[in-house]
């Protein structure tokens, strides 16, 4: 491919709308365009890099005897109200109707999809195991897309679906999955992404684990234990604390605080520590707009997700109105209007002689003691574990919070879909079953501005080989030159020849352009053929990581490229799992 | 593959619903499932057809030099509304609006998008000409999707866009498209596919093709001449017809024909051939329901294609109200009401002493010359080309019409979308321009059924080797004798590893059950080891055709399936456009 026809411009300026910098120089080097809030069109270089992840993701998917199929990306409502999901997601699912009124939905996930094309085929055991899976695209009416292709609305995705007839074969399975995610992500070029321990969310089911890339503009938080294996979301890490225990219970105490509401104010008013207080989050639920309060111990915050999973359904920050009986600042658990649900942290289980407020103005109590002074309540995990909190395997003050993308994922979703759309099979005894599932999903895009994020430089991209637009960029530094054009020329006849992905710049501009555009092309092997070089007789090789930087005689030169390409993908290829 | 393992059923029974072959092959061979009105699940083995067409279509695009890119599934109204689409195209284009209310479409073809991609990039003549393509996921909002894949709305499709500095350009890279487009149908296995001149319809532009595969149950009307090269779509062929002509201009005579209401029956009482009937036919514009009223010679039928092009609008055959003023059965040219819309076809213009209605109940009009008593028209085209018609290029009357599947489609768009769109260049004097556009599509399910359709029989379909799901089909008959299986197991590993698709059928069925499977499967080359054949040290190859039936020695059998595979690869590659 010659530079001087691909289709796309690059420039220098960073788009002001960028905050991170894939975004940045994935529209700076003319990746992808904007078309519509969380929708891109791609321009051949990433359209490039996508078939390349592609195919990664494909071969590794046939290896564990994964069939691909494709479903639908419009389906009937009526497929998604057979799960329940058709009510039960949120407006991040596409609905509308079609010309005869028909509604019909978007595909963000294909649940439903899955089990409707092989529910008949399933109904005997010894069909039992099988995986399918497609690469396809999705769209998911995200509230805030940001980030360029990190969080998008429309995106190709990888999704597949397992069939099992007991929880050990889909153990095994998951397994086999989980290694092979490993695969990708280490032939993708970013054998660092981790695994975490994550919540299931809307998908159901119970073990499910995030592949996570390590970035400070993850949208996820990560609890890491630096002593043991421990690695998790946040939202499904366990949160344990200690409190000083006494055995010595004050007396209750209704204590003039004015104007003193938040927490610090009160803790420092009272001159107590913060871990003392008995803190108040006021949420309401999605649907009704009922009021949430959950009390937890003053210096936690509540990790929204536990929340939601603890009731069943959406909530959001809570407003305190007037008239709603709740006094604002000063919220205490006795004493609250009826219709408020109450839910305490397990941070407070074994708590003694809390403050907390009571539920009139300008008044809080001390000495207060939830079995003594409320009663008995059950105690629910809802807090972010800390930095430096106690890790939750090995009991260690351990815990750090990174931030990460989340670039795939696996769920063990068990029979939630196969009961709800009613699919069965005859076990070898003719009893009737459902089948247990697992799925496992990649976005294409996320992943490639993923390794942007993880490989770049403040020039460019610096793309792993494996998925590189082009292996080689050819530079023909003066074009005008005929004798360096034709030793160019011949250089890239003959690299093409090998079957080589070369991109060649023979335009006739100055090298500086010339290099700019190359970096932010970001080919992993660079080759210059230039006037002043071959006086010497002599091209310049160099990796985009500039780690290797050689001159070669122009004879050699092929060779040299050929041996330097296959290093680096031997470099990439020999990661073991 | 083992066919023990491949997800997805085969059965005997034809679909009730299935009207057509391939709908119904495909439905029994485990290639497709219903989900919703025109909307289709593929199981593996049609997506490795579709994945096997379209690296075909990929690498014919890419050598002439089209860059793959890809556009969104999802567009916003405002994309749209800039070519004035969103208001013209009817309720095929999905509209919807998403959370925030922004109003979206579901892409159907990407005009918009390409101009929008390239609008930048192309604003010099030193970037032009450029291809860019793309094959990705469309939705259609059918009002009636049938034939199984032959008329769906959700399918994949290669859409392809060019753009040039001159007409000149345009038409020479058409052509090259055109013989690309030659070599795709030949290299998928069905080279009878011919161009035929069609109607642009909505995409706007002059010059266009359709590629059609010839078949009775095939949705287009095509004119094709016995005598020279001409060949279109029935709303693409000029209808040419001979009138005789006397010069004798009899009186116009009102007269009584009581009850004589068709054509012919009043041809019949008057004792007249019906080429002397001024025939009217009535329809309604769609958006106001205004009458149109087409006078044609008797023996035609108006063709609604080129009645809407003439109009500009969209019509529907009329229904004649009581008020209207229009007298039903009795219409002619004079007397009509002011707001009927009259059109006369151009088999009138040199047509004498006519019969028409005389726009009262009962009465007909003999002798009537339109020149004389109804004064000077427009006589445009309007009527469909007949069988035995005269050929508007060689002028015999050697027109057949054939039934034909649109399989791909070329337009010359000329700067419709340019000018709608804004995007000019500058052109080497420094005068802004606007691009001269081609586009070029082919439906990649379509062609799959298309083949089907074109190659079957009563048990399956014979698919084309370049595109069948595998290569071979290798069945073992009696798998449960050791020694058998002993060697089909090793014929098969030994194919593998020649890099051949294998499907596997090591399943214990009887014989039938195995044949009638691999005959739906319709893999080109099939191997039967059975007990019975090593004892006689043989097995049997033979191509799903019949054509080739032949037993080799069991020590043979590889080197013999592989020349087989071999032979029938050059049969269809060697096809010389």
């Amino acid at each position: 491919m010659k530079l001087s026809k691909l289709v796309g411009d690059r420039f220098k300026e960073r788009p002001s709308d960028a905050v991170i910098d894939s975004h940045a120089l994935m529209l700076r080097g003319g990746y992808m365009k904007y078309v519509t809030n969380g929708i891109f069109s791609q321009y051949p270089p990433l359209k490039r890099i996508s078939k390349k992840i592609e195919d990664i993701i494909r071969q590794e998917m046939d290896a564990i005897d994964g069939q691909e199929v494709l479903f639908p990306v419009v389906m009937s409502a009526a497929l998604w109200e057979e799960s329940g999901r058709y009510e039960s997601v949120g407006k991040e699912l596409m609905r509308f109707s079609d010309r005869n009124g028909s509604p019909l939905v978007l595909g963000m996930t294909h649940e439903e999809a899955a089990v409707h094309l092989v529910r008949e085929y399933g109904q005997s055991y010894q069909k039992y195991p099988f995986m399918i899976y497609q690469i396809q695209t999705k769209f998911r009416d995200e509230a805030r897309p940001r980030g360029g292709l990190i969080r998008v609305r429309e995106f190709t995705m990888k999704d597949a679906y397992s069939f099992h007839t007991s929880q050990e074969d889909l153990e095994q399975y998951y397994d086999k999955c989980y290694k092979a995610y490993q695969r990708i992500f280490a032939r993708a070029g970013v054998p660092e992404v981790i695994t975490v321990k994550s919540d299931s969310g809307m998908m159901g089911g119970n073990v499910s684990h995030e592949y996570m890339l390590l970035t400070p503009i993850g949208e996820d938080s990560i609890a890491i234990c630096t002593e043991c294996d421990f690695r998790a979301n946040m939202e499904a890490a366990d949160t344990i604390v200690e409190n000083e225990q006494t055995g010595v219970l004050a007396d209750l105490t209704k204590v003039l605080t004015p104007d003193q509401k938040t927490i610090e104010e009160v803790c420092s008013f009272l001159n107590m520590p913060i871990e003392k207080a008995c803190k108040a989050v006021v949420y309401q639920k999605n649907m009704t707009d009922e009021y949430v309060i959950v009390f937890i111990r003053g210096d936690l915050e509540v990790n929204e997700t536990k929340l939601t999973n603890a009731l069943g359904e959406d909530i959001h920050p809570g407003e305190v109105t007037e008239d709603c009986g709740i006094v604002a600042g000063f919220i205490g658990p006795k004493g609250l209007p009826e219709n408020v649900t109450v839910l305490f942290d397990r941070s407070l289980e074994t708590a003694e002689n809390l403050i907390c407020g009571a539920n009139e103005e300008n008044y809080h109590m001390t000495g207060f003691n939830i079995a003594r002074d409320f009663g008995k309540v059950s105690f629910i995990d809802l807090a972010k574990i800390p930095e430096g909190g106690i890790c939750p395997v090995c009991g260690k003050k351990s815990i750090t919070i990174s931030r990460g993308i989340e670039v795939g994922n696996i769920f063990q979703l068990g029979t939630k879909y196969s009961k709800a759309m009613g699919m069965t099979y005859y076990d070898s005894e003719g009893n009737s079953q459902y089948p247990i599932m697992g799925c496992y999903g990649i976005g294409v895009g996320r992943l490639a501005a993923s390794v942007c994020e993880a490989r770049h430089d403040d020039y460019g991209p610096i793309w792993p080989i494996t998925i590189a637009p082009w292996e080689v960029h050819l530079c023909c530094v003066r074009s005008d030159d005929a004798e360096t054009k034709a030793a160019a020329d011949e250089l890239y006849e003959s690299l093409l020849r090998t079957g080589t992905e070369v991109i060649y710049d023979d335009r006739n501009v100055r090298a500086g352009a010339m290099f700019s555009d190359a970096d932010l092309l970001g080919v992993p092997v660079r080759v210059v053929v230039s006037p002043r070089n071959l006086k010497e007789g002599i091209v310049e090789i160099a990796t985009r990581d500039k780690k290797i930087q050689k001159k070669v005689a122009l004879a050699d030169a092929k060779a040299e490229v050929l041996a330097l390409v296959q290093q680096l993908k031997d470099e990439i290829n020999s990661y073991e799992i």
